[in-house]
């Protein structure tokens, strides 16, 4: 009747992976919704948020599940506490999707304001950034990881660039302000996509390594060492 | 030599209360600094971070120490999974309060947009969701989880006025826009700064009593029976 442990660990990093893509969906139909201006795509968004939902109660349900039955030591107990808090990163990206979703229907009422460029690049990085972060994770690898938090400053860089650019056009321009805000929340939940992919990628280098990156820490001792 | 599985529990406890009361200081110290212009208070929250960095790191320790040493399961197991999620949101309620900080510091360089009155009433109400999330947690008390969670939409509403309020200001004149998005983006760190304390909440609630409020399945589960 009992499956295997490790079989179970495979379901549970299957499990991760589908929540994942699910969520790359969604950051990436929530911003082509705004680039292509499409109203029912948005709303497709908001409305597929329930399954994210769904999926973290169960995947919680399994870490605790096996946490209890199976009693994992060492580098399983670390795989399923991990498990734990990416899990909780998926899902609030799948929030701030929503969140970006929300922002872009008040601005289909409008004309563009301008051509989206950074935004859509921003989108990509934070995608590819939270692909990887799983890919770390399913795979053990602490230099995935470790590549994955590098990238978060790229997209700081980018919301700040956007930011500033905006900020111009409110000042040409009050009909400008409305848009430009919308905008400029948009980048921020962005931002915010990568800074939870960066959460992960940090949280599966600790379970690979069993040391932190966390805080910048490394850099922080290389340079005492100097 | 080894101490009882209960006081090591209580450690626990009384770590993530540590945690949370930094968290908590933090906040109300970047919205003091913001309120009575004080530059260095906002320098202070910046380079306090570190400190519930390090607490972050340590708690997380101890939670995979008693997971493999004791392993235990039913109650103490979710109080020490619960344990593990808290501790990462109160360590983004101190990276927000960062952020705060840092939007602080260009916005003192200018005069003074507006009287604040509703961004310190935001910060009550987020600092005050802090405590009690914590305070259920502590206590394992549902019904104070819950009340925490239910605050959430006060907060937001808060944030939304502040927004509608300080759009005007945009329009009123472009010499204000700088500063009123700075003051936007504030907001929204509150709002999240909340968001977590709501997480905090829903997870004491799973805790306690084993069953989830998240995604409001509980009104949904109500309006269905309906």
């Amino acid at each position: 009747m009992e499956r295997h442990f490790d079989e179970e660990l495979r379901e549970l990093k299957e499990k991760l992976l589908q929540m994942a893509s699910l969520a790359e969906e969604s950051i990436a139909k929530a911003v082509k919704a705004l680039v292509e201006r499409d109203k029912k795509l948005a709303q497709n968004v908001i409305d597929s948020d329930e399954e994210i939902n769904m999926l973290e109660i169960e995947i919680d349900e399994i870490c605790l599940k096996l946490l209890a039955l199976r009693q994992p030591i060492a580098k399983d107990l670390r795989l399923i506490a991990s498990a734990l808090k990416i899990n909780s990163d998926l899902e609030r990206i799948g929030d701030l999707s929503v969140n970006i979703a929300e922002r872009t229907l008040p601005l289909l009422e409008e004309p563009l304001l301008k051509p989206l460029i950074d935004i859509p690049r921003m989108a990509e990085l934070a995608q590819k950034m939270v692909k990887d972060s799983l890919d770390a994770f399913v795979n053990q690898d602490a230099e995935l990881a470790r590549s994955v938090c590098r990238r978060d400053d790229e997209v700081d860089q980018l919301n700040h660039q956007i930011f500033r650019e905006l900020l111009t056009y409110m000042f040409q321009d009050p009909k400008n302000i409305n848009r430009a805000v919308g905008l400029i929340l948009i980048g921020r939940h962005l931002e915010r996509i990568a800074d939870h992919a960066t959460n992960i990628g940090e949280d599966v280098f600790y379970m690979v390594q069993g040391r932190t990156i966390k805080h910048h820490i490394e850099e922080k001792n290389a340079k005492e060492k100097k």
